[in-house]
């Protein structure tokens, strides 16, 4: 019956929360468990509006419309393919009322919101800067992996400009761009508040990091105790678990990670 | 033997390094972890040139020339009484002709070193920012505790002016600070390369955070593996009995922490 809504190379994968389902071309770009991570730590309260950065599969704002009441949620996505994707998932969940995708760059964002009317952003960003073991920039991977078609610097001042005074910003991204990271949102307004690095068992050094920000937020930031993924013997967790809800989906293997 | 060299209300702690001792003051400030933790985390070549900022007790100068095959180490410390104790202290372990301490506003070392001549500068400046919570700033505790006599950003403009290009710089501060600190380091093109937090629990959140800048370093940092205190039964966890020594040094109770 869903079939109707997935083209070639395309598969339904379930997110085991509220019913949800997506739509994901392994031979694309799939999610990771870094935009799960993030839907978790984002703080969505009811009738909010809510813009997530350069969407992909759409992920995020399916997972932020199941677990909060947030009025309205759009995400941007640069590539037309996979915001075409991320929108017949938003209809195949029936979240169309409260769940759009745009094909839009996310520099022209403002050509879609007004001013300083959002209250929470979210980006799960391309991590790596352009040119840094870049094989193929015309690859689909290669645009949700390197900072080719937007930098950090513009997903923060596009979130700068969408976000009302007082409003969240929530972003994950890999710890090595840690100084760019905070230097950056600083600079536009975005200050940080809660940071939480993630580890993949607690003896090791984090491979993400979780940022919360506020637009014109006083400086002084909490630094979370360490989220760890996997426990001594390799299996997830309880904190982890208890994200996934009970029946674990494992991120996809082609996923970012 | 010994007493000759303290005065009055001072006592003799042993530093379990190398034979190291300490005079210390108990109704002033006392060392803690923190001095101890940052002069492990420093990396301190032979024949290098140090200046720690703000030495108070002197106890980083003292470990890092334990540990160290160090040229030349001194201590900078704006509190007269408390810098002739930590002279004495240099005396008493007869480290006098590599180890020195300066009574000086570290706002004004530029006027005992050439510029840019330095190898490494380290620092366990005040935590809190002048008037957070302070009740006497006449207090000597709370000179070594809050920024009355130079700010985060001294000490960090400081460490860049001493610093040789390629130099490092080790600090420990808060967690709370984060943001201020490694906006300020870049600022002072102190890029931070390494950092790692210190959490007194494996589960809790860091309670002091250890910096390392190179003086014109390329920006990528890495974030280290959690640094933990204490086993989930309250006893030092193996990682700091070997900072310690075999035979632990509790901090001394009256100490920062």
């Amino acid at each position: 019956m869903e079939n109707k809504w997935v083209r070639e190379n395309e598969r339904i994968d379930d997110l085991q929360v509220k019913g949800l389902k997506i739509i994901q071309n392994p031979n694309g770009f799939c999610f990771g468990i870094d935009a799960v991570l993030l839907a978790n730590f984002s703080i969505v309260k009811r009738g909010a509006k809510v813009v997530d950065l350069g969407t992909g599969t759409g992920i995020i704002p399916l997972l932020i419309a199941g677990k909060s009441r947030a009025a309205q949620v759009t995400g941007i996505e640069i590539q037309e393919e996979v915001a075409k994707m991320a929108q017949r998932s938003v209809f195949m969940n029936g979240l169309e009322d409260r769940v759009s995708v745009l094909h839009k760059d996310l520099k022209e964002t403002l050509s879609c919101f007004e001013k300083q009317t959002i209250d929470v952003v979210t980006s799960n960003p391309p991590y790596m800067p352009a040119g840094k073991g870049l094989t193929n920039p015309g690859d689909k991977k290669a645009i949700s992996r390197h900072e080719i078609t937007c930098t950090l610097d513009d997903v923060v001042r596009t979130a700068k400009d969408l976000l009302k005074i007082g409003g969240q910003f929530f972003m994950i991204h890999r710890p090595n761009r840690l100084v760019d990271i905070l230097a950056s949102c600083r600079a536009h307004k975005l200050e940080p508040k809660r940071i939480r690095f993630v580890h993949p068992h607690a003896d090791k050094r984090p491979n993400m990091v979780l940022v919360h920000c506020v637009k014109g937020g006083k400086p002084e930031v909490q630094v979370l105790e360490p989220l760890v993924v996997y426990k001594a013997d390799g299996t997830y967790t309880d904190e982890i678990h208890a994200i996934y809800g009970r029946e674990s989906i494992e991120p996809t293997p082609g996923g970012r990670r």
